[in-house]
C-alpha cells in the first residue's frame, strides 16, 4: 500500500551538496527560513570552520545534522593509502562528534588497481579499525551501497545485499546501512534487503533523488524527484515497512541545478518532496 | 586456475558494431584477412544487402557468423508498440535463418514510463510469443543482461542472475543468456550465476571488452581488453568450468576508436586479445 504524501516538512533533511553554490552559512539560514527541518553535512562545506560552532549555527536554526557525509574510501592497492584512509575516517568521526550528529555515511572505495574482492576485503578491514573510534564518538557508520556504474573507483559495495552482508559480518550496534534511491532502484531484490536491513536493525538513513532518462554525466545529472523512473513513493512504503521513521534526505548532484538560482531550486526540492516523495 | 592465454585466433569473433565505420564488406575482408574466425552482425550492417547472399560472403571469408545483434526491446506502457517489437523480433528471426546464424542477442529493453515489474513481465511475454518462430527458423534467443545503468531504457533485465531465472521460467532449448563482462564485472554473485547457467545448459554466448576508469560516455566508451579493471581473463575461467567452449565476442562501442585507422584497431584487438582474454 502506497504510504500517504508527506504534506510538512518535518522529515525533510537536504544534503549541503544539493545546494552546492551556497556556503554552510547561507544553505542554513535558507533552509531553516523554507522550515526545512534536517541537513546532512559534505565535509568539504566545513573547510576554513569551526566544526563545533557550525553545529551550534544549525542547532541554533532549528536544523538537525542528520548525517556526516562522508567517510569511506578504504581500498587501495597501496599499504600507505590504505593507512590514510582509516585516519581519514578517524577524522570524519572526530568531525561527526564535534557537529553533534551521531551518523557518517560511508562511501566505501574501490581501487580498480585490484581485484573488487580484495577491494571489499578492504572495506570490511578499514570499517572494523575505525569501529571503536565510532563506538567512542557514539557515531554510527552507514555503509552506503553505491550504484554497480560507480564499482571501479567509489565503492565495492553495489547492492543492498552486499552492504546487509557486510553489516551482519561486522555484526556492531555501531554499522549500518543507508539506501539511496539513485542507486538501488534497478535491483530486482531491493524490497527484501530493505525488509531484511529493517529486521536487523540497521536501516540508518534514506535518500532521495530521481534517475533523469537520458543521464548525461555518470556523476552530476540526477534528477529532482518527478523528473524521472524511480518510484520513490513505493520505496519509501518498503522502508517505511521495515520500520524507518527517520529523516528523508535529498541528496542531488547536478551541474544543471548548481547553474541555476538556489533559492528557487530549493523551493522545487520542497514542492517536488511533497508532490513525488 | 588461470586458463592459458589464446594463442590462436580460432574462437575470436568480432561485431560489426566494434569497427563501425567499415561496411560489413570491408570487415568481412578485414577480419578474415587478419585470420579472425567469427563475426557477429548487427543489422544495421545489413541495410540494403541481400541477407542470403551476406551470408554467403561472410562463408565464403571463412567467418562464422556466431550470431545476429540484436532482438529485444520488448516492453512498451504502449500495447501497439509491444506488437511493433514482438514484428520486429519475428524480422530478426528471419534474418538470421536468412544469414545462416542459430543465435540471436535479446536486448530485452525497459520503458522509463512504467514499472520496472510491468517491464520484466513484457519481456518474459515478448520472448514467448516469439519462441515457436525460434524454434521453426533453429534460432536460439540469448537473453543478455545489461549493466543497471541501462535499467531505465535498454534493459530492466540488469543481473545474470535475472536473466538465469528467466530463461529457467521460459524453460525451452530455444532461450538461454548472454555473458558480456562489461555488464556483469561488478556483481558478486557472477561466478556463481555463470555457473548455474552453464548447469543448465544456457550459456549461449560470452562477450569482452573493459571498463576504463574513467568512462566518459555511458554507452560509447568502452575500452579495449586490458585498458580497464574488468578480470576477462578470470571471468573466462568461470565461463570454461561452466562447460562454454563457444566463440569469444569481443563487443567494443567507442566514439574513440571509431575515429581511428580500423585496421589499427583490428590488429590492437588481435593484440590484446591474445594478452587479455
Amino acid at each position: 500500500m502506497m504510504p500517504e504524501p508527506l504534506n510538512n516538512l518535518e522529515r525533510l533533511c537536504i544534503h549541503s551538496i544539493t545546494t552546492k553554490p551556497w556556503t554552510i552559512e547561507e544553505a542554513t539560514i535558507n533552509y531553516s527560513s523554507k522550515g526545512v527541518h534536517g541537513i546532512t553535512v559534505w565535509r568539504d562545506a566545513l573547510t576554513g570552520r569551526n566544526i563545533r560552532q557550525t553545529g551550534e549555527m544549525l542547532r541554533r536554526h532549528g536544523l538537525k545534522t542528520v548525517s556526516l557525509c562522508r567517510g569511506g574510501f578504504f581500498p587501495s592497492a597501496e599499504p600507505a593509502k590504505r593507512k590514510q584512509a582509516v585516519d581519514d575516517n578517524r577524522r570524519a568521526i572526530e568531525e561527526a562528534f564535534e557537529l553533534g550528529t551521531n551518523l557518517i555515511v560511508l562511501v566505501c572505495g574501490a581501487d580498480p588497481a585490484q581485484p573488487l574482492d580484495d577491494s571489499r576485503k578492504q572495506i570490511q578491514d578499514g570499517i572494523l579499525s575505525v569501529l571503536p573510534d565510532a563506538e567512542a564518538a557514539g557515531v554510527r557508520l552507514a555503509i552506503e551501497p553505491l550504484h554497480p556504474m560507480y564499482a571501479d573507483t567509489r565503492s565495492a559495495i553495489n547492492t543492498l545485499a552486499q552492504a546487509n552482508d557486510l553489516a551482519e559480518l561486522i555484526n556492531s550496534p555501531w554499522a549500518g546501512v543507508a539506501v539511496d534511491v539513485y542507486h538501488l532502484w534497478w535491483d530486482p531484490n531491493l524490497e527484501k534487503e530493505i525488509i531484511r536491513s529493517g529486521n536487523n536493525g540497521t536501516l540508518l538513513a534514506f535518500h532521495v533523488c530521481d534517475w533523469k532518462s537520458p543521464t548525461m554525466d555518470m556523476l552530476n545529472d540526477r534528477g529532482l524527484m518527478g523528473e524521472g523512473c524511480i518510484p520513490i513513493r513505493k520505496i519509501r512504503s518498503w522502508v517505511e515497512a521495515a520500520g524507518f521513521k527517520g529523516f528523508i534526505e535529498v541528496e542531488i548532484f547536478s551541474d544543471r541545478y548548481w547553474k541555476q538560482d538556489q533559492s528557487v531550486f530549493l523551493q522545487d526540492i520542497i514542492t517536488r518532496y511533497k508532490q513525488y516523495v
